[in-house]
Order: structure tokens, then C-alpha cells, then sequence
């Protein structure tokens, strides 16, 4: 590959529709903005030691008593209320692991991101951070949450959401993709969006996402990678309420062997992969157990629309499809599709 | 005191005045909602022992490699533009210790929050998560965040946030102050929003917040308790941009017989106080420490002004005064006291 790939954004390929840009500059007329906590359960520490902690050596010590009460397992819940929607439900997004409701905010490069212009087209959105994530804060370990948590290095995060095939630590030598549509030269400032994630958190996680449904009614859910599994229980839980799933790059689905779907039949679902899967062995493994869920949900008479961007011509998506450089061009797709099959006014 | 008054809300004793719903029912026009990371550096993990982790005991072992780069201390940034603003500046909103940004944004009992109450009064808004808070995200400790976290009990916030007077652990028995404005009846979900917090991290907080201000240029700061500090350092280190400080119930400042404070000599400052601080030790002490601030500014020649709640006949405010029921006529008279000093257009 040429040296112009490593460390800079290549040029845009995919050129952008002047309709995904459509009504940008207008301003928003926003109804209400605001947010919630949901879920949860309050949990009692005891017969914990105290602990002395100094801020420099010299300082007094602070008596740290970690014994009480404490509010855990919350999510957190922004939202965004227009004064008119077009879309026929909210559109609940729900982001990956390690990653929180920021996925869906101006990308790292600083363009709108994917919640600017689902508002832009019409959608009440209700942005989230799952439980333990950004906003939603997390509770001491192993007392409360069972294990310790992990962060994704960079290197990862780099490798493991398909920006490219390899990584050797030093700046000028991030090898991309040579099609990568990823902002490549903001891939640092992408990285402080990382928050820790715990591996054993996936049921009080649920829990919350399935009592978000409960609360907003009847909606439209957007997920990306882990986020999809959660949509797709949460959507089979809540089969009146959930109108319809998009998933991007799932991390994962149910398991039609071993979990019923039947909820799932008048459940459109769409779900749309970026490129290179097949050149990662981890992410081919999971988009045939995706596909598997996508067999099953067709197989029963349900709609399982897929839209695998490589198959269409347009390379180089990353796992991070909604950073990518041609994000306002795969949200026009999302768009497309939601109003192709009823979901807009 | 009554038992009426445990556990529900008592009836609003402080009327709010219609102007400060002026305009609530009237869609806001945004030009752009979006958001940023800011501050922090790179930092390297090596030679840390890989860990074995089962998410059930059944299950297989993942291999947990602690090692590699990752960003660290950076904090986060939420803004919404207005179309038409008609403040003069962007008003910078920073939480106070143990909370995020959050603090801002609707209120534990579900009104609006000072987030949305500056927007109708027509400012920009920047919102922000300081480091090691909600999407800020947090690092690894002890090898990056030096000491570890502590969490703050349901107990401490009741008595410390000056709720009440005391607290036995069994809802039944939180005892608010019989004139409390807090919504206690709210107080589990309030206690939802608490984070961990880092005695040991406040260089790298300021340092983010310092470059916050760079980047947004001239600006108003509105900082609750702990962000009262870093608020008045960031003002002095940048008395051009900093056009003026506004700070609820502040958890300290800037000792001005050893912290040079001459900068501020032209940065109007506003302090805001509460109820019930000399019937708690630790703020009535907090309290002195600050007004020597005031004193010493006010000496200089600069603009030092008070609202002190209860000398005014408005009893009951907690610590937490932007999640009061009366925090719509504390935010009408902070507004007020904006536009006294020249600020709105």
C-alpha cells in the first residue's frame, strides 16, 4: 500500500448524495431535550475496612468508607423531542461495547453524527449509555459488579473494529486499510471515546435496555455490534412495542438453535456490515452466526433485509460505520429503508 | 418535624414567578447539538500480567491482555448552538464532584434543567463530563489514575448534598429538613447519577478544562461546587476568554493570601448559596474559605456579588440548587444577574 494511506484520511471514494445533506443548515425545532436513569437496584455495602487515601504524600489523609447504600446497574438515557417528527416512532440508539451513547455524536473528525441526522430526518431520538458505560456509572468491583473490567488498547481497537490489518505502536506506522473509509488522522481523538467495559454485566444490561422499551413505547431500535444482541431479546421481549431493529456490524444474535424467535416474525430487522469481514477471523465467525438469526427470521416469514455495503460497491467501511467518512451516505441507506417499509409519517 | 415530611415531596413553599416558563412551550431552533473529547495524552501499559476471566464459571476463559496504548484523561464536551443566540457568549456548564454532566439536565423529578432553562434564555451551551466522569471515561489504576476511586453512599449525599439532617438507611427514615426544596421523594433517582471520583486527578481536570476554554473561546463559566475551583483557576489563567465566572454552592476556592488573583480584576464573579450551611460543619467551614475569595476580589475592585438564598427568604435549597423544585427561580435570578452585568446581546 502507498504511504499516503498511513496516518491520513485518504480520499473520500463514495461520493455523498446531496440528499443526506438535505435540510442540514435549517435550523433543528427541538420540543424538549433531556434525560433519565432507568433500571437498576439500590445494593448495600458492608463490613468493608475504611481506607486512608492522600492526594500527594504530604497532604492530611481522607478516611475513605466504602460501606453504605448505592443506586446500581442504571442506564443512562439522553433524549431529543422535535417539535415535528416525521418518523412514525422514536428512534432508540443503543452503541457497542467499550464505546457509549458518544458513538452516535459528531464523529471524531467532527462531522454530524449518525443522532444529528436521524434528527435531521425526522426522528425523536433517545440516545443511551448501557449499564457500567459513560453516564450511566459503574459500581465497585468485585463487590457489586462480579469482575474486573477491561479497556481496549488502541491497537484493539484499531485491528479489532477493521480500520486496519495491523498495528505496530508508533504513530506513523498504523497501517490502514488502503480503501479505509475510517478518519484514519482522528483515530487518537476516535480513542478517547473508549470507555472500560465489565464481561459479566450482560443480564442487569438487558434488564435496563428491556425496561427503556417498556418506557418509550412504541419505537424504532438502532444498535451497533454488542448493542444488537440486546435490540434483537429486547425486541423478541417486547414484540408490540418494538416496530422494527437495525442493527450495524452486530456483535452477536440470538441463537435461533437454541432461543425462539417466533416474537420476532412481524419484527423487520435490517442489518448492514461494512467491509473486510472476511479478512478478520473473528468478525467472519460472528457474521455467520448473525446470518444464521437472518435465515430463521426469513424462514418464519419475517422480514430480514440485509445491506452488505462491499456487495453494493461501496468499500472500506469499517466496523465504526456510523465514524466513517461515508457515514452520511450509509445513514441515507438506513433512511431509505425505514421509510421503504412504513416507519416515516 | 412532621412526619409529612419524610420521604415525599412537601409542598413547593416558593412560588415560581411565570417569567422563568417564558418561552419553555416554544420549540427551540438548534443550528447544531454535538459533541467533543478534549485534554488528556497517550499513555503505555507494558509488562502487565495477562488475566484469565469466565463470564459464568461454565463458560470459556477469555484471556485479558491489560497492556497497550490508550488515551487517557481527556474529558468530554456536549454543546448545543442555538440559531439566533442572545447571550453574548457561550455559557460553559461544569458539575461539581462525584456528578457529571448529568447535573444540568433534567431533574430528578422530571422538570427541566438549567441545561435547558439557559437554552430558552437563549445562551449556547457547552456541557461537560470532567475527567474520570461519565463519557469522559477513566484509566486503569494504579498505573495511570494513581489511587483508586471511591463511591459516594446514598448517606453521604443525603447529609453532605444537605438534604437533611440525617439518614438511618431505611427509606422510611431519610429525614429531609422540614423546609427542603430538594425533591427527596426523587432521591433514589437522583442518587442514579452519582460517579466514582479520583482525589488524585485534579492536575489533568484542570489542564482539560484549561484547554476547554481555549478552545471555546469567550465564555461564561456556571460551575456547581467542585467545579467552582477549576472554574476560578481556569478564569485567572485566562482573564480575555473567561468573561465571567458564575458558581453554585462552591466546594472551595483559590486561596487568595497564596494564589495571585489579581487577574480576576476585571472578571465579574457570582456566588450562589443555599440553605442550611452553618447547621453543617464542613460547609459552614467551606463557606469561610471561600468568602475570603470574594472578600479579596471585592478589595481588588473587582465584581464580587452574592445570592445568599436564605437571607433573601428562600429557605430550603440544598447543595443540589439546580435540581431544587425552586431551581427555575435560581436560574431566573442568575440570569438576571447576567443580564445586570452586560452579557446578553
Amino acid at each position: 500500500m502507498s504511504r499516503a494511506g498511513r496516518g491520513h484520511d485518504p480520499v473520500s471514494s463514495a461520493p455523498t448524495p446531496a440528499a443526506t445533506n438535505e435540510g442540514i443548515a435549517e435550523p433543528l425545532a427541538v420540543e424538549e431535550l433531556g434525560s433519565f436513569h432507568i433500571g437498576g437496584r439500590e445494593a448495600t455495602l458492608s463490613g468493608l475496612d475504611t481506607r486512608e487515601l492522600r492526594v500527594t504524600p504530604a497532604a492530611p489523609a481522607i478516611e475513605i468508607d466504602p460501606n453504605g447504600e448505592f443506586e446500581v446497574e442504571q442506564m443512562y438515557v439522553q433524549y431529543v423531542r422535535l417539535a415535528s417528527p416525521r418518523a412514525r416512532y422514536p428512534l432508540l440508539m443503543w452503541h457497542g461495547g467499550g464505546l457509549s451513547g458518544v458513538t452516535w455524536e459528531t464523529t471524531p473528525d467532527g462531522r454530524p453524527g449518525w443522532m444529528n441526522l436521524f434528527l435531521r430526518y425526522g426522528h425523536d431520538v433517545y440516545v443511551s449509555d448501557a449499564v457500567e458505560r459513560g453516564r450511566a456509572s459503574w459500581a465497585r468491583f468485585p463487590e457489586i459488579f462480579a469482575t474486573e473490567p477491561f479497556f481496549r488498547s488502541k491497537q484493539e481497537a484499531w485491528e479489532g473494529f477493521r480500520i486496519g490489518p495491523s498495528w505496530t505502536g508508533d504513530p506513523g506506522e498504523r497501517i490502514p486499510y488502503p480503501d479505509s473509509q475510517f478518519p484514519v488522522a482522528s483515530f487518537d481523538r476516535f480513542a478517547k471515546q473508549l470507555v472500560p467495559r465489565w464481561a459479566t454485566n450482560d443480564p442487569c444490561t438487558q434488564s435496563a435496555y428491556d425496561e427503556l422499551v417498556r418506557h418509550a413505547g412504541p419505537c424504532v431500535i438502532l444498535a451497533h455490534s454488542q448493542g444488537a444482541v440486546f435490540a434483537l431479546r429486547a425486541a423478541a421481549a417486547a414484540p408490540e412495542t418494538v416496530k422494527a431493529v437495525v442493527v450495524l456490524e452486530p456483535g452477536g444474535a440470538p441463537d435461533p438453535r437454541h432461543e425462539d424467535i417466533s416474537a420476532m416474525r412481524n419484527t423487520p430487522v435490517l442489518c448492514v456490515w461494512g467491509d473486510h469481514v472476511e479478512d478478520h477471523e473473528v468478525w467472519s465467525d460472528l457474521r455467520r452466526s448473525c446470518e444464521r438469526y437472518w435465515h430463521a427470521q426469513s424462514d418464519q416469514g419475517g422480514i430480514a433485509d440485509t445491506i452488505d455495503l462491499p456487495e453494493e460497491g461501496i468499500r472500506g467501511n469499517s466496523h465504526l460505520i456510523m465514524m466513517d467518512r461515508n457515514s452520511d451516505l450509509i445513514a441515507a441507506r438506513v433512511q431509505q429503508w425505514l421509510e421503504s417499509r412504513g416507519f416515516m409519517k
